[in-house]
């Protein structure tokens, strides 16, 4: 910053400070951003919208229950929608990489709020003036309770927003190509050596069944990521937390977000662990291992075009090599399988931050909340980029995959209930040594009746 | 082996190979153990116990339906019965380094059931026999759907018959001692940094509450556990599966363990993909977070004796040093962290084996039952002797946690509603520079009365 | 983008479409951004960086080797120049999850510079002109060499800039540390437990060397970072790659960077796998773990201030706390072992990544470079704020360090080699029991004379 | 154990505790086996015969500088090659779930070799007698820097023993291999789909690279697992250790072990921290990174054997199937694959153990040392089966591969140079299109003459 910008003190406990006269941050998060220069990664926005329901809920609640009188009460609320409204999108440069606590982004919010309330009562910006940062917005809280509540929060919206709707689509996609090839009778492959046939419409509806799974784990998860620790304060045992301003904060925040959250009976739970996100980012892990079964399975029948195994056709979204024309790859799938191995590594983050809490206060939470939120816009982002842009357009080429069938040795299984084990793999045997087909060779060695082989090998067998 | 061990001829459809007249198993029994001759970790005996169950129910579900008959039927069940009873633990030799199906197990399991069905028979050893190890003992089945069947069950007995108890044991030993420790009050700690009091009652019911939480998550992935492919056969289509055969299986499998299992709907599900086993393993793991955050707030509360934190008195169990007499370590609370970075690892090689399945059978079978196996057992195990050796035996140091609350800054707090936050930060800094209570500096700076200070401070307020 | 922007056409192999008038890039990118719309990490600028720098030395080597003319070469060159100068910072719009080749981003950057040399050339914007983004930026190249030697420039870049002088800056610091604290000896703990004493300037002395060790570990694997498989184009067999461009290049890129790339023999090797970054994070995550030990150590020896071990005094840097005025936390601590979890994290994703390519292309590039760019970033980061506003303020508390160490029971180890083991944790349990000093518990034993216990016990004996 | 066994009657510094009488350890190893009867996973007999090079060379020590007489000594050291030659196989019972220092094994070692050298000089077993196990086994030693040392041992030892000889026979069997498939051209794949044509044996020329490359990054962190902390006894300081103790130990250390081991000059380095193996450890995880490739590349090409891609014939090693007769699977590639998850799953505990060490003392030592151990082991021996029953026995299926390289469409390439990069994307479209050759697409869109055609795509070019 030039030494002309113009500047205005502010202070906090440590001592006076200069800060960039436009801004609405005051001391501390002036502090921070020389303390803590670490990184690119600024806090998510869904965070700071957390954050300004959170800190609208606790007003409200401060004033229902007499602690913070309707003036300043009204402007700090005041103040919290023009941060939902996107106007004071430029007042939160801190990063993730802070103290363990999100105290610097509490006060932060505090610091804007208190800013912009003053401005809204008197004209003049800064945290100087009827509301304080600490004595009126951060009224009957603590960072300790606050920041992981609006954890809470903020993943609670984010996985809302845009994981369920990345998830439904997703399943009803695969749905539909489940039943759109439903009659297609493929080649299966175990061990990737080629088996029995199996339908090409089971194989999505697989697909399908292990996208509503993964909805479904992160459903029950869901139950926990409800009860937040508001009201904890700084310990978890409420001091300085008026009775009764709990329950109409959870009131507030219910009404605001739309979703149930609930007090946690021991709040201190909530500060010093976050066991409950530490499970979220496994479904989150767990839903990825699905995913990247999904996308593989899906690039390797896509393989080819005349080299691999090339049952499926995939979408050209765009010329897939700089240097050889004409060669389209499955892009979808790779975004789609390194979102996978990301969310893979976020988890490990997660566990190990969520392990190393201290006593009363876990001190990793702006590690945790950054890892599970980007592996939740990860994965919805990436699913829904996947559905539109690969799965939609996906065509089975049934040409390929009659061809791929008449080949097949495995149809010899078919005969082995009938002719033993052992017989029935000297058929494949030969078929393989001589390159005829298993009928050719189940004939040959005069096993079985050509009537009977063709009703035992009848593809109807196959099907479930 | 030495030249002399006597000798005998098996085959399977690669031909023959000898195998030590002694032993029950067979040709692929045998191949095996050259081929893969890797690493030292066999296959845990329940792994062992819930094959005997799964073909001993399908053996009863062939001759439900009419495939095999009650000759070789009963005698298969018979021989399963005697691996129950532990009459052939020598004879599963292979490791969990093997192919990826499992199926060289599942071929040593047929082998010495139907070798040992013969010997019953017949009197004589061997597969060459009535009982063939694949016709009548693998009847209906394949690898690929009883392998899964029997992780699956596996994991729940192995549950079921030590984490259950485990976990409800160190539950209440945990309650208990927050039962005993509930009138006391100790300073918190925030940041590691001394902060306003808290009940170590309370302390102990944070951790009794992760422990009840942890065994909830796992029952809910419990559900999904229940659900088994057996009936999918290779690949999942249920080829060379009878109609019926699944609906016995499946009953008679719930009475021989004990637990609800149930179809999966979609076999191929089941064994494509390990999903439900990689959910298991990342709710081990979120436990493993949970046990972490307690033995390492145990063992640091324990510190000292003299110049730590020292506010828990831990069991002797041992002597603690073999070089400095006297020494006594938190050498429970040692063990359960490194069993929960196990875990931790653990669940990243389940991780990886569950994400990389191809097509219709996932081939990291063995990795994910091993591993999931390791981590249950070794969690069941550590909690069992934790609490035992540790939980149960600990005490409070009274005397210390009350000179540590009369020295505390922190019941500065308690003025800030009162005086505001800034004020109480300058009585803090105050008592700190100077050396003195909180109470001589408040009193020193005319900020509050002596009467009104006692009813701030008062322990009442910090209870929760 | 409103209907308003004006628009011009760009085309390429699959067709044509609208791009805004005023930017640079053409087809490809275009299409990436409604595909690709994933996720908020746009690529790191050090990427582009390396990018300009690998087109530049590409042109040339192009041009000596006469398949460039030197009219659209040294335009090219000039828009690259643009590309460093930060001239183009808004035209690179594409995140990191794409393709797993990273070809739209190789795109483009073929796209943005064919677009500006044609401006140069002609004045007017586009890819339809003189320079072709194919056949001239990209000439002699692929997206499949050019990627993966870009990642390699580009960390080389960021661990020179960044993470090289934070390592030299924290070593230095803590080194001056040691020598300050050199002749303070305090109590040492094992188990967390009092132990015998020690030299805190032996402790700090251990911490610089885990720092440079550090660094010598990744100055080695630097050595395979340097080789780079710019030559082997699509599949690491320089198809379209003249005689003697490659020895061009690595001379361009050294001038440029200054930096000592060299050729991979076997370029298929540097397309296929990127085992030299799993490398590079492994001794990255290897970091992490050294400084974890570092910050955690120093933050609880820093706990306190009157209810820790308070042996260190850190730097105040800001309050430390919304709700309890006065308290000061070590939350650079915080920050670095944040960054500590995310690299371990990082690490895991670069693993699963690097292990799961396919045949001639690994296709987790983007992937693994923004993983391991963000893991230097942050070190770098990290490890630069805990030196300035940790590591250089700390002081030692002197008094306390001393109190400890007369209380301590461990003295008595030094007795042991004199009066044997087990009389020697007769005396410490007696000290323990009889809360005494271990001299006045040995005296009353009558174990020793007082004379021999001063010599014994002498602090002298302590040190090294 | 029944009442009937015979016991006898040990102590320590906690009290009597009674031993089996036919037992040769002592209390601690008693009282060790109730504490922590956890888990199945007892100490790798590699670690016992590095404790046994240790104690000896520790014992020879203590008699160079006169602090242990030869007639201790000597007995100590006889018992000690009892234990390296397998005598005392069953006294080693602890396990690896204990105290995260190995105190309990270090004293197990202690105990059992005081009490067969006092066997041998008395003809009476137990701890009892002339050699006490801490005043002379221990002499001069600490289990703090006893372990570690030990750990760095065994890994040596297993290190050498196993994975050079395994990483050789590997890269020996991949360069024969790429010798063998050098004039093999074939379709290159990148992004799964077909691409310009490659070299067979260049493939299996970086497959040898990525082995060679892996055994040198080993060889590098190895120098550092060649620095062991004997001497620093309990916290690094060296306190009980009398001088010249090291100098003596580590000369005869070298000699036992044959491998350069030296001092570390900070040895609480060694105690406090285990960097040196968290790096081990991590180049363990890039060799487990590039089998990964390997294995997974040539299950790939493997895959068939009819309707996948199938330009490798891999050994037919066993029966691949337990329901379809006649299935050849890739059975080492999976074994290895999975292998190398559990590698890098082994890698997060190892980091996790690293990483969170306290002050003098890091408590994850047996975690650590396991996991080493048992990747080390893996690897090796997976190897060795890979090589034997895989790599060795791979055929190329030329025809398969010719069929491929006729069909191809990015010879297309090869024109592009040529005729540039659009209007060779025309032709691969139309050939794709029309399902005809790229020479009969190129001839009909007139672009390059059939001669010129011919000369460009010769496959000479493709070679590199």
């Amino acid at each position: 910053m030039s030494g002309k910008t113009e500047m205005r003190i502010e202070r906090d406990s440590i001592g006076e400070i200069e800060v960039p006269a436009q801004r609405y941050w005051g001391a501390q998060t002036q502090r921070c951003l020389s303390n803590f220069d670490i990184g690119w990664e600024g806090l998510p926005p869904v965070l700071i919208r957390a954050f300004a329901f959170q800190k609208m809920a606790a007003a409200q609640a401060n004033m229902n229950v007499d602690v913070l009188d309707e003036r300043r009460g009204d402007a700090i609320c005041q103040a919290a929608w023009d941060v939902l409204d996107g106007k004071l999108s430029e007042e939160f440069p801190i990063r993730i990489w802070q103290t363990g606590s999100g105290t610097q982004t509490n006060m932060n919010v505090n610091e804007v709020l208190a800013s912009r309330a003053n401005e809204i009562l008197s004209g003049k910006r800064g945290t100087d003036g009827e509301v304080h940062p600490n004595d009126h917005v951060n009224r009957s809280q603590s960072s300790n309770d606050s920041f992981p509540t609006v954890m809470h929060i903020a993943i609670a919206l984010q996985t809302h927003d845009l994981l369920w709707p990345s998830l439904d689509q997703l399943h009803k996609a695969l749905l539909q190509k489940a039943d759109e090839f439903d009659g297609i009778m493929k080649v299966g492959r175990t061990h990737l050596q080629d088996a029995v046939p199996v339908s090409l419409g089971t194989v999505f509806a697989v697909f399908a069944q292990q996208v509503a799974t993964g909805k479904k784990r992160l459903e029950e998860a869901w139950q926990r990521l409800m009860i937040v620790p508001q009201g904890g304060t700084a310990v978890g045992n409420g001091a300085n937390c008026p009775p009764g301003f709990v329950d109409c904060f959870i009131e507030h925040i219910r009404k605001l977000s739309g979703f149930e959250f609930c007090e946690n009976p021991l709040p201190m739970e909530g500060l010093a662990t976050h066991d409950a996100l530490v499970e979220f980012s496994g479904q989150l892990n767990a839903l990825a291992v699905s995913l990247n079964k999904i996308a593989n399975d899906i690039r390797l029948l896509g393989s080819g075009p005349r080299c691999g195994i090339g049952e499926l056709l995939l979408p050209a979204n765009e010329p897939g090599s700089s240097i050889m024309p004409g060669k389209v790859n499955p892009t979808q799938a790779e975004a789609l399988s390194q979102i996978c191995a990301q969310v893979m590594g976020n988890h490990v983050s997660v566990t190990v931050g969520g392990a190393h809490g201290h006593f009363e206060l876990n001190t990793y939470k702006p590690l945790i909340v950054y890892n599970i939120l980007q592996s939740v816009q990860l994965l919805a982002d990436g699913m829904r980029c996947f559905t539109a842009h690969c799965v939609d357009g996906i065509k089975a080429d049934e040409d390929r995959i009659q061809q791929h069938l008449d080949q097949t040795l495995m149809m010899v299984t078919a005969l082995a209930p009938t002719i033993g084990y052992e017989r029935a793999a000297e058929v494949a045997k030969k078929a393989h040594r001589e390159k005829t087909s298993i009928k050719q060779a189940a004939l040959a060695l005069q096993v079985v009746s050509e009537e009977d082989y063709d009703r035992l090998t009848s593809l109807e067998n196959w099907l479930k």
